[in-house]
C-alpha cells in the first residue's frame, strides 16, 4: 500500500521531504481482537511536527522508519476472530489508543491510562497510509450524518480539546470566564465544546487575526490579540481578577507564563499544548491557590460523547483536505501557520 | 500589653533578636463586628520565619513594626455591638482570616478567597501578644475537651494541612498511595487527617529520623528518608508507578522536583510548603496528565470540621510551649530544625 | 399601603375572593440589617394556591391574616444602620430567604438550609403589596438590562427551576436525555437552563398543547403529550431505557409514578412540584439503582448565577402582568391553567 | 457434581426442604471467555430467601430448577481460550456479574449497569455447588492473606454494603452523623467501611441486642434498639435534626418510614435492603430537600477496593460455615434471625 513514512528526525523542520511517500506492506491481523481499517482520512497534528523534531523520542518507544498519523477514521476492512459489534464496510472513527481492557484503569473507564496499550501513529504504525491496524475496543461506528474524512481529527485534536474543555465546564458557572489560548486545530473545537457544555463567557487569545475570526465564528464572546498587552486585556475583561479557567492550547513560548497570569485565584490552568515549560514559585501557587491541570487525549466514552455533539451539529470541524502524497505540504503548511482549523490527508 | 514585635527584616535570620519583646498599646474595638481575644496560645509557623526574611513583602501589605502570630486561640475579652453568638469568657479558636461575608466567595462558603479581608499576623497585628483584635465571623467556640494553648496551631498549620489532606482524601481509594513530604508542624497533622478521612496507604518522606518516628506514631504506614534514594524508594513502594497523591509540606529545595517525580500518572501533587519553584516541561504534564494543586489555609467550616476531629482524639497536636518573652528562642529552634511538632507562645 | 391579604384558607379554591385588596400598615425597619423594598413586581406561584388551600399549614408557621408573595423585586426604599452594599433607589431582586449568615449551613454556602431564617410570603408578610421588609443578605443589584417587574418570578420559580436543572446538568453528558414534566411557570425556565448548562437532549411532557409549544420555543428537542401513552413515548425516544434525568415540575397526580417510570436505571428523578406522593417498592429502587432528589429553592449564589443567564438573554421569562388589585384574577387564571409562563402583580 | 438445587418456589418459606441436595452435571466452558471455578465457599444471602419466596420472578429471568448462590470464591479449574491474567489453581473471588465489557456503561466503569450480562445465582446457575461457570472479566486474584471461604460473602453482601457506604462517605464530613439500620450480614460490613472511609459518627439501629453488640465491635459509636423510640433516640443523638446519611440495610416493615424520618434536611437516605415500599408525600421531599438513593451491588473496581480493605484488616467478615449439604439449615437459620454475620456454604 501507499504510505507517508518518517525515515529521519529533523529538529529544525527545514528539509523539503519530512516524510517519504512510498510503497510499504499492508498491515495484517495479528491477534484475535485486531481490526484492519481502510483509511478515509488521517488528521495532521502539531504532535506530528514534534515527532519529526524528535521531541517524543524520550516519551515513546519509536523506531524509524515508521508511519505517523494518530487521527484516523475510515471503513472496516477485516476483523479478527474475536471481534464483535463491527463488520467489514462499517464507517468508523478510531479512538487513538488500542487497549486490552483488563487493567484497573480501563475497568474504571479511564482507558487513557491503560497499563497495556498501543498508540498507532505515536509508538506503532499510524494512518498516513491506506490501511491501519487498530483494535476491537477502539472503534466507534459513525452515524450516517458523519463521514470518515470529515471527523478524523476528532480522534485526537477533537478529543483532547473535548476532555480539557469538559473538565473546565464541570466547574464553570454562569457569569464566570474561560480563557482559551490558541484558536487553531484544537482550540477552535475547545471553544465550541465550552459553548455546548456551560454558560461561561469565553475569551480567546491568539496571535493571528484569522484565528481570532475563526474563534468568533465558533462562539467566542471576546477575542484578544496574543501580544504584550494580552494579560492586561484579559485582566480588564475579568474585573482585574483573571479567569476561573484558562485552557492553553499552545503550551510553549510566553503562553505558559501568560496563561498562569490570566488565571484567577482559586482558578485552574489547563495545559494542552506543549513544547514549553511551567515555571512558577511555590509561594505563588500557595497564595493564589491555583491548580495546574495536565491533559491527555480523552477516553473512549468521551469520544462517543464528542460524536454525539458532532452528530447534533454542536461541534463542527474546520478541515482542509490534502492528498496523502501531499503530506509534506500539509506538514509545512501547519508548521508555517497557514492552516486555520485542521489538515486531513486523504489516501 | 506585652508583645513580641517585628521591627526589621533579616534575610539570613542570623540576628539574635528577630523580634523585640516590649510594651505596646492594647488593640481596641474599631467596628461593631470586632472582637478582642485574650491570647491563650499563639503558634509559631515557618511562615513567620519567611515573614522575617521578607519573602512576603510582595504578597501582603505589611508596614513594620508589627506583631506576627496568625495561629491564635484564647478567651473572649470584649465584643463589638453587633456581635452575637459568643460572650466574654468563652474559650475560642480564631480562624486566621477576618471577613465581612458579603462577597460571592464567602456566599459560596469559600471564605479563604474573600474579596475583603484581614489576616492578623500577616497583614495586621497578630497574636504574639496578650490581646488580639479578631472578628465576629472568625470565632469557633471550643468544646470543654480542648484548651486554647493546645489547639492554637490548628488555625493555620492544622487547617492548611487539613484542607490539603481533605482534598486528597476525596479521590484516594483503598489500595491507593499517599506520599507526605515533611512530617513537621503541618505534616504530622496531615498524616492524621489522611488516616481519619480515607484508607490510602501513607508513605512519609523526611530528612530527620525523629520526624519519621513522629510520622509512624501519627499513623504512617511506611517511612522513607529524604535523601538521593527517596524517589526510587517511593517508586519501589508503588509498583514503579508513583503515588496517586503527593502532599508536599516542604515546597522548597529538591522537594518539589522529587514530589512531582513521586506522583503517578493521573495523580495529584499538592503544594503546601513554599520557598522553592515548580519547574516542569509542559510535555511532562501532558503525557502524565498530572495535576498540581496550590493550597491555602482552609475555610471556617473546615476549621469546624478539624475541631470535630480534635474533639474525638482523631487528630492530636504535638506542641512545645515557650513563654511569649522567649519568642526568639522559639523562632530559632524552628529555624534550626529543633522542633518536632509545633511551638506555641504562651503570654 | 395597599396589599392583597389572605384572611381565610379555602381548600377548594372556589371562593371569588381568595385574597382581599385593602389598606395595611407599611413595614418598618426592625433590625439593623433590615431593608425596605418598594415592590416593582411580585410573582404569582402555584405555592400561593397551595398556601390558600392550607397545604402549608403543617410546614410553616403562618398566622392569618398575612400577605403572600415570595417572588419579589423592586427598588431599595430604606436601609437599616448596618446595611452596606446597597443604597436607596437601587433596583434589586430579593432572594426569598432572609438569613443571618451565622449557622454552618450558611457558612458552607448552603443558605437555603439556614438554621435561622424568615421566608417572606410563606411565614412572614410578602410582596403582594407596595412595600416589603427584606434583609441585607438577600439582595442582588440588577444590571441595567433587567427591570424588577420582568425578573421577579426568578426569585422562586426561576431559582427553584435553576437549582434542579443545574443539579441535573452536572451529570448529563452529550447524547443523554433529560425529561422535563410540566412546561409551566417553572418548567419553561428549567428547559432554558438545561439548554444553557449542558448538551443533553430535552424531552418535554405536558398536558397542554400551548405549553408544549412554549416548550419548543424554549428549546425542547422533543415534546410529548402527558396522556396514557406518555411513558411509552418517552421510552421509545430513549431506546427503551428511560432518561438519565427526569425533572418533575408537577409532582402530583400520575406525574410522579410516570416520572419514575421514565427514569433510566442509574438515573435521577428530581421532584420540584408537589401535592402528590412518591410510592415505589424498595426492590425497584435497588434493582434500578435510581435516585430520587428533592429540590427546594436555590441559594443566593445560584440566584446570582441565574441573573447572569438572564442578563445574557440565555434565559427569558414569559410573564403576564396583572395590577395588584387584580390578584384574585391572577390566582384564578393560574388555578384554571390559563397562564402559560408566569403571572406578575404590579402595585 | 453435588449441588443444592431450587426446584419450587415457597412463598412462606415453611417447607423443610427449600433446596434439594443432589447430583447435577458439571458446568462447561461455553465461550472463549468462560472460566470454571471450583467453589471454596458460597455465601448465603437474604436475596436467596427472596428468590425462594418468588419475589424476584418479575425482576430476573429464571427457570426452575436452578442453582442459587451469587457470592462465590474458589480456585480456577479451567479457562477458555481467550482468557488471560488467571491460571488454573489461582485463588479468586468472583464479581457477581459476568459482562462482555463492550457497552458504554462498562466503558465508563459502571459495569453493574452493563447492557449485556449474566448474574450467576440470580438468572443463571450459581455457586451452591462444587463448580461454577464465571467469566474472564469477573475474577480478582486473592492475596495470600485471604482464603476463598472467608471472603466469598464480600462479592455481594460485602460489595453492596461497600458501595452504599462509600457513596455516603463521599459527603460525610467530620462531626456529621451516619445512621446504619440493620447490623446483619451487610450492615456489619457497612459499619466497618464507614469507619475506614470517613470520620462521621456512626449510629446503628437494630432490633437484636446481639446485632447491636456486633455493631459495637465493628466500630459503631452509638447503638439504638429498633423499637418505637428509635426515631426519637436518633433525633436526640443528632440535635433534633437527623443524620446526614442513613443507610437502610433492612428496607422493609417500618424501617423505611423510620429511616426517612431519621434523615436530616439536605441529607441522603440510602436503600439497600428491600421487601418494603417507599411512601413519602412530594411536599416532604421538597421542603426537606432529601435524596433517596437506590443501591445495587458494586462494580468490579469496587470489589478490588474492598479486597484491599480486607487485605489490610480494615474490614473483617463475621462468617458461620455450613457444609453444602446443610444448605437448608443455613437458609432456615438466616430466615429465623439466628445468624449474626454471614453464612457460608462449603462444598
Amino acid at each position: 500500500m501507499k504510505a507517508a513514512v518518517l525515515h529521519e528526525y529533523d529538529e529544525t523542520l527545514s528539509r523539503d521531504e519530512l516524510v517519504r511517500f512510498e510503497d510499504v506492506p499492508e498491515p495484517r491481523i495479528e491477534s484475535p481482537t485486531d481490526v484492519i481499517v481502510r483509511i478515509g482520512g488521517a488528521g495532521v497534528c502539531r504532535t506530528d511536527l514534534h515527532v519529526v523534531e524528535g521531541i517524543w523520542r524520550g516519551h515513546a518507544h519509536v523506531t524509524l522508519p515508521y508511519i505517523m498519523g494518530h487521527e484516523n477514521a475510515g471503513w472496516i476492512e477485516e476483523i479478527g476472530s474475536a471481534v464483535t459489534g463491527v463488520r467489514p464496510g462499517d464507517a468508523v472513527i478510531c479512538h487513538p489508543l488500542v487497549t486490552s481492557g483488563h487493567c484497573l484503569a480501563c475497568r474504571r473507564g479511564d482507558d487513557m491510562h491503560a497499563e497495556d496499550s498501543r498508540f498507532p501513529g505515536i509508538n506503532a504504525d499510524g494512518g498516513y497510509a491506506q490501511y491501519l491496524r487498530s483494535g476491537a475496543r477502539s472503534l466507534i461506528r459513525l452515524p450516517s450524518t458523519l463521514s470518515p474524512k470529515d471527523v478524523a481529527p476528532y480522534t485526537d485534536a477533537g478529543l483532547t480539546a473535548y476532555r480539557a474543555a469538559k473538565k473546565a465546564s464541570r466547574h464553570l458557572l454562569p457569569g464566570e470566564k474561560a480563557v482559551v489560548i490558541g484558536a487553531g486545530g484544537l482550540g477552535h473545537i475547545g471553544i465550541q465544546v465550552l459553548r455546548a457544555l456551560c454558560a461561561a463567557d469565553i475569551i480567546v487569545v491568539d496571535r493571528s487575526a484569522a484565528s481570532l475570526e475563526l474563534a468568533r465564528q465558533c462562539g467566542a464572546h471576546e477575542t484578544v490579540p496574543a501580544d504584550e498587552h494580552g494579560v492586561d486585556r484579559v485582566l480588564e475583561l475579568t474585573r482585574g481578577k483573571g479567569a476561573e479557567a484558562v485552557i492553553d492550547f499552545v503550551g510553549e513560548g510566553t503562553a505558559v507564563s501568560q496563561g498562569l497570569a490570566m488565571t484567577r485565584a482559586g482558578g485552574s490552568y489547563y495545559i494542552v499544548g506543549y513544547g514549553g515549560k511551567v515555571e512558577i514559585p511555590t509561594i505563588d501557587m500557595i497564595t493564589s491557590e491555583k491548580t495546574i491541570v495536565g491533559n491527555l487525549v480523552g477516553t473512549y466514552a468521551e469520544l462517543v460523547e464528542l460524536m454525539e455533539l458532532a452528530d447534533r451539529g454542536l461541534v463542527t470541524l474546520r478541515t482542509r483536505e490534502y492528498r496523502l502524497e501531499d503530506a509534506n505540504q500539509a506538514l509545512k503548511d501547519l508548521h508555517h501557520g497557514r492552516i486555520h482549523g485542521r489538515a486531513v490527508l486523504i489516501p
